[in-house]
C-alpha cells in the first residue's frame, strides 16, 4: 500500500473509535470515509448498532455492500455525528470539500449533525485555502451565464467533465471548480459565490469540523477546534 | 370574461408591442404571459420573426402549440427582452414572483435579458411586499432542516403540494412559501434567505423590473423605473 494510501486507511478507521452504540450518524464520500465505512462494518458484524445517512448514492450502494443500516435524513431531526473526507484543510481547520462531487449533501448533513469528524491524509492540511480548486455547484438551466457571473470575482474555471460530458451531481446539478489565487477570507468567498443567482452551494465548509484525525502513513495527529 | 380577467389580457397583449423584428426574448409563466403568448403567436403568424426562451415546461408546451419559434438559454449570450408575470409589486417595482411555481428560471432568464417587461393586472399592486408569501426554491435533500433553517427568520411556512404530495419544480425542487408580516427591506430578506445552506433561490426580485405594464378592465397604465 502506498504511503498516502495508508495516512489515509489509519485516519478512516480511527474515526470509528468516536462512534457509540445506537448512534445515528452521517457518512460522507470518498476515498478515505472509504476506510471508515470497512471499519465500521467489522464493528456492526461484531454487534454495533448504529443507523447511517449515506451522502452520496456512491456512499450508499457502498454501505449497503456492506451491510452498514442506513436511513435517510427525512427520517431524522439530527445527527449524532457525521464522519467524512476533505480536499484541504486549513489551519484554523475550515475545508475545502466537494472534490467527489457531494459538497452539497455533505454540507446538509455537517449542519444537521451535533458532532462533525473529518478524516484526511496529512497531505490535505494547508498553511491557506484555495490551492484546491473550490468545488460549486450550479442550477443546469443557465449555467453559462452563472459561470460568467462567478468569473467575474476573479477566479479561473472549469466546468467538471465525467466522460466528455458535464458531471451532473446527485442533486442533477451542475459541478463549477474555481481556482483562485488563495481564500484568505472564507466567509466572505463563500457568501459571495452563495448569493449569486444560479450559485446553490459552495464546497468551503467553514467553522464546520469539530475534529480532524490527520493520518501520516505510520500514525495519526487529531486536531480539535 | 371577468374584470380581473380583462385586465390581465389589456396588459398581456399590450407587452407585446415592445417586441421587434428579429429579437431574441424571453417568455414568461402565469395567466396573464398566456395573454402575451396569443397576441405574439398571432403576429408571428403575420410574419414577424423572433425565437423565445421559455421558463418553465408549462410556456414551453403553451408556446408550442402556438407555433412560436423556441431556442434555449445554452443556445444565447443575452436575450433582448422578458416578458414575465408577478404575483406582488411594489411602489419601487421590487417584485414577488414564484406563485406558479417557476421563479428560478425566470430569474435567470430576467438577468440574461437587457429589458424587463412584467404584465399583472393592478390586483397585483401593494404598498408593501409580503401580503403574498413569498415562494422560495429548495434542495429536496434535507429539505427539513431548511425549512427550519428558514422558520428562524421569523416568517409562517407551508412546503407547496399538488395533488397532495410536495410541489415538484421544473427543477427538481421543493418550493416553500413564506409569509412574513410584510417585507420592508426586501434586500436583507433576500440575501438571508439565499444564504442558507438548502436554499437555491428567492422569489424577491429587487430592481429587475424596467417597465411594469398593469391591466385594468378598460386600460392600462405604465410604470417604469
Amino acid at each position: 500500500m502506498k504511503p498516502e494510501e495508508l495516512s489515509k486507511k489509519l485516519a478512516g478507521e480511527k474515526a470509528v473509535d468516536y462512534i457509540e452504540q445506537d448512534m445515528l450518524i452521517g457518512l460522507g464520500t470518498g476515498s478515505t470515509v472509504f476506510w471508515t465505512m470497512q471499519k465500521l462494518a467489522e464493528r456492526v458484524k461484531e454487534g454495533l448498532r448504529i443507523q447511517a445517512v449515506p451522502t452520496s448514492t456512491a456512499t450508499e450502494e457502498l454501505a449497503r455492500k456492506l451491510g452498514i443500516p442506513l436511513l435517510t435524513l427525512e427520517d431524522v431531526k439530527e445527527l449524532d455525528l457525521v464522519i467524512d473526507g476533505a480536499d484541504e484543510i486549513s489551519a484554523e481547520l475550515d475545508l475545502i470539500k466537494g472534490g467527489g462531487g457531494a459538497l452539497l449533501r455533505e454540507k446538509l448533513v455537517a449542519l444537521a449533525s451535533k458532532k462533525r469528524i473529518i478524516v484526511a491524509d496529512s497531505g490535505k492540511l494547508t498553511e491557506e485555502l484555495g490551492g484546491f480548486p473550490l468545488p460549486i455547484e450550479i442550477v443546469r438551466f443557465g449555467w453559462e451565464q452563472t459561470f460568467s457571473r462567478v468569473l467575474q470575482l476573479g477566479c479561473q474555471i472549469t466546468l467538471r467533465e465525467a466522460e466528455n460530458t458535464p458531471f451532473i451531481t446527485d442533486n442533477g446539478n451542475y459541478i463549477l471548480d474555481c481556482k483562485f489565487d488563495g481564500i484568505t477570507d472564507p466567509v466572505g468567498v463563500h457568501q459571495q459565490l452563495k448569493l449569486l443567482p444560479g450559485v446553490i452551494e459552495t464546497g468551503l465548509f467553514v467553522q464546520l469540523a469539530d475534529v480532524v484525525v490527520v493520518g501520516f502513513p505510520d500514525r495519526f495527529e487529531l486536531l480539535e477546534r
